[in-house]
């Protein structure tokens, strides 16, 4: 539990050798891998792996591997290929996070048990909020609540004049942290296409269907006209393309044609936490790595 | 196992007292019920029950049930509404059943199977295939297996022609039968709206998706592509608008980045033949009724 | 959701005619029924029943409703046969429930997080703990939190003592409610048999594994130890004869070889989480009904 | 899928540097690496891998690639600690079966309806059965079927010698084709102490519970008795001490109140199926190694 852990991360195009020229380096330093997890996506030519090394184990810790990483990685670059990318991040620090939120209770109530119990290592450094009534779940957690109130869904000038302004508070108040990742816990708003652009990576919404099924709004209500015989959840990547960012985890109920589209609802909740606080998780742990559009996510 | 049974089934409007007025008349019959189910849907006003009742219970069998069925039926008639959906069945006698095929065998293979170990009971007349590579597996099993070529598809006249005349052979071997379920079991024809209709109720497919998810061709390639974290298949009614059918029984199973789209088709093999398998039972029985677009099925 | 509901549960020995002596009795009230389940065993010869009946639809209401059934369940006593059980709640009033904890914080924060997102309805009237550390929980959820220190497992008769007089102090918290459920969620304290008795039927435990299997201290570690590739949950009645009460709900996750025993109780929480909740919402909604050890649980 | 493939497995007391020596011999080699995969069993001081080398990318093939890990196991093996475990397998022959099987056909029908379509690559080499039952789907399949009978389950001298007597039978059909797995498709008669032994880590076996709940034999009327709401299948090595053998592979499914035994046994045969199909196929891969008693399944 104790140990003080290096998680490095690398992609890069796939090619003979990678590996032994990853380990060796490694094993000259005299590091202790305690978790390696490969993947070649021999279709896309692409090379992904994570690695955890016991940062005892590394004389110079993380500044040292760094600089190792960083030769290592120069000499995976190919020209004309994509860039090399890796990061060697120390876990001593809990990771920070910023959670969005508008009224649906539980996810955000999920998230902070999870914190509360141990279970999850995050540091929640703020909650926004579009309406107030989450406030008091924040606060019996300790964690700043901010309320940013947003307009109409309208699409007239005034309505989205007051939807950028409320996105430049939520901006400044998610920004000031610098966060791990951005939560859309049930937020309720699309983001704009600079922040998309902005958070890419860090943003990460939990949408309550089994995408691509039911894309959009209401999805319950959609599954439960069309007949379905389960009802899911999709955590993924926030993109410019609403619904349609990398997928990191899915997850589905049962239901039956006795459940009205309200059963769906509760039911889906279950599924919606759940799947929400594994991919967080592993987004959290650099298990999550992106690359044309979907995810390699290691156990 | 050895007792003879009859399936009563009804749907009708839905109202008060429609329960007493049925188990009223069959406890004045004497009639022992050994399995009874009820479902009103309230929103679509719509009422749906099965009785299972013990055949020896009831003095002059079938026949007598009947008539006192339809004396019920009658009552429950409401004026201007949608008509009373009603059915004895004797299950003394095992359904019929052609099934439909193309070149993947695991669905067929696993159909026999199941009627060979005495687990489904069902009196599978005739196979149907538009390539001969299944013959030998429906022969080994001792089921007659009809070679029915289609054309390409192409959609010039000569192709829509030739495929006419295809179908037109394949309901003549199904027609011949009565059969009580028309499977099509990895087929990959599209029925014409001809037979949709004629065979509406009792055609039922299996999609290698979960629907809506990735209608249409090569469900898998478009998982993969897509990234999701769970492939499915879907068994739902034949109907002229294609995948959009009534819905029976969907399945899901968990993929991850390391399956290729083959992979996926593989995992998902296992998934359309449990799907498929417990569909078509639930059909057997009498377990579903469809109502405005949906299914009840009853476990 | 704002309808009236009388929730009217039955079991007797089983015989022709009994659903249509309750129906008949209903529909003669013109009592509206929403939602009916039945289940006959024929094994054991015993029939149970569930209605949901629309109170505003029998005048009189609940004590009318309750004559009424008293009637019902007068003719279907068999001389010499178990006794007809019945009840009629209104569920007009959330259900009163205690939860005894311990300190693991998972399962009393999610059914609080419910209870706050008005998804479960029931009255947290109280939580005793054995441990000060879930005080903040309660009091964040306004729910008053009483601290019962117990003795250690020693075997020796000043425990025995000991614990005697913690159980008297938490049944007199407990009792001075008069719940429908007393839930131990991760309570960790063997019930006394003489509390296993007077709560029988409404003590609700959550065992942390996929019952039979490791039944007893630390289950996750003998599953890691066994090397299993699920785990799982139990949500059961408690009863003298520990971990062997009736079941009411189960389900597992899984697991694999890269596992720790810890991540395990981390990916076993989850279960727990929601195979108490399901459990306990099936219990306090009249859905579970017990017969020689096994449980009828309607959907 | 043309690929030629040699499949490299390595299991060794763990330390540090083991990745990068075998990496670093693979890469001078210029062995091009398809598939790889590392455990390390921190609490049990145990490294294992699998590895999938492209036999095209490497001169002299299979032979040279022995001779190199020959020299890499050499140099892993600390002295005092268990002994190095490695094997090159040439994947370009499907390995050798046995199947042994009673009167229930569905695992053997799924078993060759696996190989007839091409999804599971292996050579049944014969099917030995103690009833002559299951000999239509064996030559079906184009299988020799040998029916060895046995005498009862009596434990008196005369059945214990002819239960030897058979098992001899047996033995010699099995080990003439010196199968990569001897599988006990529901074969119902306990292996002696001899063939655990010599069979080990070969013999398959599939238990039809999710063991280490009941074990023995009727598990399902046991779980039946029991109330529980979940059913399973357990694919294990055979080991002398029985059902308590290394798992490799469990799954469940969800039964209710309504399933008598002989439902629960219907709806655990198609878990059967998928376990003993995954569990084999993963055998069969080299994706199984055992240490301590418990598996490490690479997927």
């Amino acid at each position: 539990m104790a140990t003080h852990r290096l998680v490095v991360t690398l992609s890069c195009p796939d090619r003979t050798g990678i590996v032994a020229a990853i380990t060796g380096r490694l094993a000259a330093l005299g590091a202790s891998i305690t978790e390696a997890a490969y993947h070649a996506d021999t279709e896309a030519g692409w090379f992904v792996t994570r690695q955890v090394v016991d940062a005892a184990s590394v004389p110079g810790g993380a500044d040292v591997l760094r600089v190792v990483m960083g030769q290592v990685a120069a000499g995976l670059e190919v020209p004309g290929g994509d860039p090399v990318r890796w990061q060697v991040r120390d876990a001593a620090e809990p990771p920070r996070v910023v959670l969005l939120v508008s009224k649906e209770s539980h996810c955000l109530h999920d998230l902070l048990g999870r914190v509360w119990g141990g279970e999850l290592e995050m540091d929640v450094r703020a909650v926004v909020g579009n309406h107030e009534v989450l406030r008091p779940l924040a606060e019996a957690h300790g964690v700043p609540f901010h309320h940013v109130p947003f307009p109409s869904r309208a699409e007239d000038d005034e309505a989205r004049t007051g939807r950028d302004a409320a996105f430049a508070t939520v901006a400044g108040l998610v920004d000031e942290h610098d966060p791990a990742a951005i939560v859309l816990a049930r937020f309720m708003q699309v983001l704009t296409p600079e922040l998309c652009d902005r958070w890419a990576g860090r943003a990460i919404n939990i949408h309550h269907s089994f995408l691509p099924s039911f894309a959009g709004a209401r999805p319950y209500h959609q599954a439960h006209a069309r007949g379905v015989k389960l009802v899911g959840a999709t955590c993924h990547y926030v993109t410019a393309d609403l619904d349609a960012g990398p997928i990191i985890e899915q997850d589905v109920s049962r239901v039956d044609h006795a459940d009205t589209a309200e059963d769906m609802v509760r039911r889906g909740r279950d599924v919606e936490k759940l799947v929400l606080a594994r991919g967080l998780r592993a987004h959290l742990e650099d298990r999550v790595q992106v690359h044309a559009g979907r995810t390699v996510v290691f156990r």
